[in-house]
């Protein structure tokens, strides 16, 4: 039987060991940590993560997407919260489009439990990579607990340990030629949980995502089942008025945000108390090249972790899954083919995954509330609806379909420049009626074939 | 007796250990290596290095500035070897200025032996460098021989272990918020001695840096004591009409010389046979950020090594040791206030030292043949002639100056466009006359604060 080896049972690793099951392989997980299956997790640890196109797709090309879907909020827009507490919503696509909210504690679990129903796949838990020989296919481990080293041998080595990878650390880089970057952004984060009302019930709308934009930083909300919010601040370290270095206490939280986000802090004028619940934590976009060599593929955040802004993160890991296995069948599973078309192909829509998450960030915490940014918005969307087929806009590229991210990034900016011109040169405002703009959008399309 | 710890002993770790004698520290230094002054060295295995003002200054303020001048040749200008045959000759700077070829191995033993004149100092050979435990300065080693594991505490440690620093990747690369890059550029090098003529003689012009530019690659040459030259081939590992793939055998590479360096084929007609005694090699710029930690600094290429295209590699990491030491003084060896300042004022030389380095691989390989580029060196030579303590060409300011790497980079892109401009506007060619130059010279200089 053919034998692969898994190293991290995340999201992508355990996804992956059901494709490999589904494909014939005898495929052994090693994780560094122990089964979280086991441990008590509350609600308050659990991030959430948004589950878009690519995802579902990937998860239904294994049948477990329905499964999956019990456990995902569909979000439909964004609310904007601004400073005066007024609030406004943008849709994301069109009626009935959405990116879901799950657990990732939960998705994680889930993922888990159904690789293992398959008798050949085993998750060895406490098993931490320490090297890879990545031309014999050999992985080198130390169990956590017992201290006790072993190794693995297989046909074939799959690195899904996450941004930090042991293996692509230990293996790959002193590589000859490897290209490798590790760059922090200057913002952090830190999470908060808003609990459901006494009666379970939600204290914010549920179906959506909240933002409080403000600029240079930003506060994110998305439902939890249990009527909660998993609440988000991204904000600089150091360096700005508002910034993480200057909370140094209870008293300076509170009144950040009683100042900032008045709104929120009527909902939760506790806050402060529960400031020191989840840890500070810093956001990196990590590249390198190749992400394959020997025997070994980097896949996920070991080739390509990003920050969390276009929600991408998980798609696009799971999306490394389907590519992969659809170059496994065109190849008719010679690795060495296998491998050198993944990455040639996947590399780029690596790095543009990575600079759409940069760019989002700027959306997310600034545009979302600039009134230019809102009505070039709301052309796009009339576009998009008046030709469907023909036009979408870049968040729908990004989440509604599976055109590559290189693509979309480009086709977005190329768009969006041809859209901000369309509107200066015609005058374009909020109170342009809806038939005009009609009209001159048409002429545009017809004129205008880049922007189909 | 302060302790320090020096990890490497190569050129930054053995004079850096004679500027911490001199302040009194007991120095230890561990070296992975065995030690080279025991091996027979071949001219052969030697590579060359330009030492500059940088260089020169940092060993003067230790007093064995002299001592090393002994083995070294200064090379005036640059010898430019075209595809015809002929020849031409581009002056460094002002008449007397030269950068000067030392070969490595004898500089660097030099440095080793004359560090070991302190009786406090201390070179243990064949310990690697496993882990730092940076916040309490200790050094865990392992011996390559008999595989012994220690550990050595000290005051404060620095490592100068190269690009691929074993202290940089055990000790700083997982630190939170640590930037790091390491980038190969798509061509590699080759060494070739050009043996000297059986009579002892140089087979070209001794004190000068000979060049054959051909576009996308190069090949150098450097002189050596004995009347051979270490000479280099720079060019693509792949893709190109010319590049290391396509000289697959001996054949390959007899007709590649005798295609594109003919006058150099004349002179070694047997360079084929040569081809296989130095290794293929790759080249890298390596970036990150903070440079310390707690008590360990990086130092040299451990820091910021670059591709050796601008001849700094060595004369920025003397540098190091200068501005270290100066601020040594300034802090009164406080070293949090020492490394704090150090990392703030080197990091933006590092990053421009390796900008510099890759801009002038374009001069080096290209440029110097173009005629629009030499006549804009023959202006700049002439400002300079006439205003010699108002204006600085690049190549100056990086060679014959203490000028910051980052303000030469940023002034010399500046002056090379107002060049640039200047010849456009002027309609200067290679016939305008001398007089009628110079005249237009002090026009633009009186006028032109942004040159001065």
């Amino acid at each position: 039987m053919k034998q692969a080896t898994i190293i991290g049972s995340g999201l992508v690793g355990s996804l992956w060991a059901l494709y490999l099951a589904k494909a014939g392989y005898k495929v052994q997980i090693f994780e560094k940590r122990a089964d979280m299956r086991l441990m008590q997790m509350s609600a308050g640890k659990s991030i959430n993560l948004a589950t878009s196109y690519r995802g579902w797709k990937a998860l239904d090309e294994v049948g477990i997407g329905d499964e999956i879907r019990k456990i995902a909020i569909p979000m439909y827009g964004r609310t904007i919260h601004q400073l005066d507490s007024t609030k406004a919503y943008q849709p994301y696509g069109n009626i009935g489009q959405a990116i879901f909210s799950v657990s990732r504690g939960e998705i994680n679990a889930k993922l888990m439990s159904i690789a293992e129903t398959n008798l050949d796949t085993k998750i060895h838990f406490n098993e931490e990579c320490v090297n890879v020989d990545l031309e014999n296919g050999i992985t080198f481990l130390k169990n956590t607990q017992t201290g006790v080293l072993s190794e693995c041998k297989s046909d074939v080595v799959f690195a899904t340990d996450g941004a930090f990878s042991a293996a692509r650390y230990a293996g790959m880089q002193r590589l000859d030629k490897f290209n490798f970057s590790q760059n922090y952004i200057p913002d952090g984060y830190r999470e908060i949980l808003l609990p459901a009302n006494a009666d379970g019930t939600y204290k914010l709308e549920k179906e959506t995502l909240h933002i409080w934009p403000r600029g240079r930083f930003m506060l994110i909300a998305l439902p939890n089942f249990d009527g909660s919010f998993t609440c988000t601040l991204f904000m600089p370290f150091e360096g700005h008025e508002f910034c993480f270095n200057e909370l140094k206490n209870k008293e300076d939280v509170q009144s950040f945000f009683k100042i900032v986000f008045p709104d929120f802090y009527k909902l939760m004028p506790n806050v402060a108390d529960s400031w020191e619940n989840h840890p500070l934590s810093s956001l990196a976009i990590i590249r390198c090249f190749p992400w394959t060599h020997g025997k070994l593929a980097l896949m996920g955040d070991a080739a390509h972790a990003t920050v969390p802004f276009f929600g991408q993160g998980m798609n696009c890991g799971f999306e490394d899954c389907s590519v992969l296995f659809s170059l496994m069948r065109k190849h008719h599973e010679n690795w060495s083919e296998i491998f050198k078309e993944f990455e040639k192909i996947r590399k780029p829509n690596g790095d543009a995954v990575q600079d759409l998450s940069l760019q989002n960030y700027i959306v997310m915490r600034d545009k979302v509330s600039d009134p230019a940014y809102q009505l070039q918005q709301k052309i796009e969307r009339r576009i998009s609806e008046l030709f469907p087929n023909q036009y979408f806009p870049l968040y729908g590229m990004v989440s509604f379909t599976d055109i590559e991210y290189k693509v979309a990034l480009e086709k977005g900016n190329e768009q969006s420049e041809i859209i901000a011109d369309f509107i200066k040169t015609h005058s374009i405002s909020e109170s342009t009626p809806l038939e005009e703009i009609d009209k001159l959008i048409h002429h545009l399309f017809d004129k205008s074939p880049a922007i189909k």
